[in-house]
């Protein structure tokens, strides 16, 4: 692993503690359950496509992760109590940084490991977009995947993106970057301008089941 | 694989996709929300499956299943913007159809692994119900198998029938056949009757804790 | 396996079994429910714990844990029917046991199978409590982990205190009752003293998104 992928690495899994201890607070949880919702967020959606690709899951081979975890909670815990120190904004922008890099290294760790293309963009969506949804499903919100503004479809680009410059002959790091980028401006320019896709609505009287 | 199994598992793929893509459109998703549910509908059961057996999850092995799911969540945005082309119980008939299916499926598969006799049923069962419970657990509905209509038992009993129909030394395709018609028949009998197990109810003065 | 372990493992199956199929009348389900929702508690942990460390996952390699569940939750059918012969207090009991015991039991398989000593703590945590939040959010209640009582911390304190009465040379037998022990009493005072690590709550108006 570049020391590039290492610190990016490292950076979304702070970024993404950080979002579920967030949301630990909004539900008034006592210290523990805020270092929980944090892990699972940060993990989770590697735990999974590890889990999936059969390789040993990241975080069994490198405790590390479980202590920046620790420390990235009891951080949010201490800094939030004076809330002023954090722009409004910040925390969005963390969310999707979190959703931009996991699922970039997510792809590329599963081309890696030999997964074939489509399966590599599925991994990749899975890494950036599940531990936000098991946090939201431990809270019992729906998840932000399923609700209108563009999400998963920001992650499933990042990864299709890199795809392509790794094919077109680009340094690794600078496809990593590249498709990093255009992930996060497509969610942040969707949150900014409220962008959705088109709704698939099906007409009240055709829904009963 | 035999050529009949091949075209079995797709054809539960397709039916529970689509029961996925239908729950994402009652939701008003957008196109990608509706990817992402029909995919979690779709491949749940069988990923899991396969995780907790160890062998290579299926759809990592054969991407294919991917293009199918996509195929035919696109199919059925586009179809259902004229609903009245789909008749109302076709999404029941569907569902019933998958979930006896993947069931049956499952249970040939685990067996086929050499997992045990009564490992090989319940994984059976996870096969046909994950998908659905995850899709359920997603939108914040409880899971229909935990409501009152048969649904896991239909599951369970598809896969005993088919070890039972095995042992007695029928051909493998007439045994998938005939103990998916029956978990088929009896899922679809309780829809239409309304047939339900009695329910196991603890008077309220004795449920506080 | 030592015997010791061998009668605590299906006893904090028994146990969990029990909590699932509790839940599982206060919802009202089937019998089959029942057995669903009470397996899901009593193995869910266990499994999410050999899935990650790539072992067999436990009740693949020994089918008898499904025999005790399937026991466990006819009993618990049937007893419940006359409920009088259940004090009100047992289910708390047991509920805590069971987190003791798979928090202990969990760390101490881990450790065994050669994890690191944190990636232990943690997969015996998720052992003790996986099993119980995914029962509450298949009945879309938030899990009781997230709540405010002591609960993880319960857990997470019993894998460290084995951890270290192993460390200082203590026999296996002695440093997983003891742990055990502590872990309980712990969960229980918190319960009966209605005990809660203080709030991380971020004040309204900052919470906003």
């Amino acid at each position: 692993m570049s020391e590039l992928l290492f610190y990016l690495d490292i950076f979304g899994i702070v970024v993404f503690a950080f979002s579920g201890a967030l949301m630990a607070g909004r539900y008034q949880l006592d210290p523990f359950g805020v270092v929980v919702l944090a892990s699972v967020t940060a993990i989770g959606g590697g735990t999974i496509r590890d889990v999936i690709l059969q390789t040993q899951v990241f975080w069994v081979a490198k405790p590390y992760y479980l202590y920046v975890i620790l420390a990235t909670s009891l951080l949010t815990i201490m800094l939030i109590r004076q809330p002023k120190l954090i722009p409004k904004r910040f925390l969005l922008i963390a969310d999707a940084l979190g959703l931009a890099l996991f699922a970039v290294l997510g792809t590329q760790k599963s081309l890696y490991l030999g997964a074939p293309v489509p399966v590599a963009i599925v991994l990749g969506t899975i890494t950036g977009v599940a531990g936000g949804m098991i946090r939201d499903v431990l809270c019992n919100v729906i998840p932000l995947i399923l609700r209108q503004e563009i999400y998963a479809l920001a992650a499933m680009l990042g990864g299709c993106l890199y795809i392509l410059l790794d094919w077109l002959g680009w340094g690794e790091n600078q496809a990593i970057i590249a498709s990093m980028s255009a992930a996060l401006c497509l969610r942040l320019a969707a949150i900014y301008w409220r962008v959705s896709l088109p709704a698939f609505d099906i007409p009240e009287q055709d829904n009963k089941r």
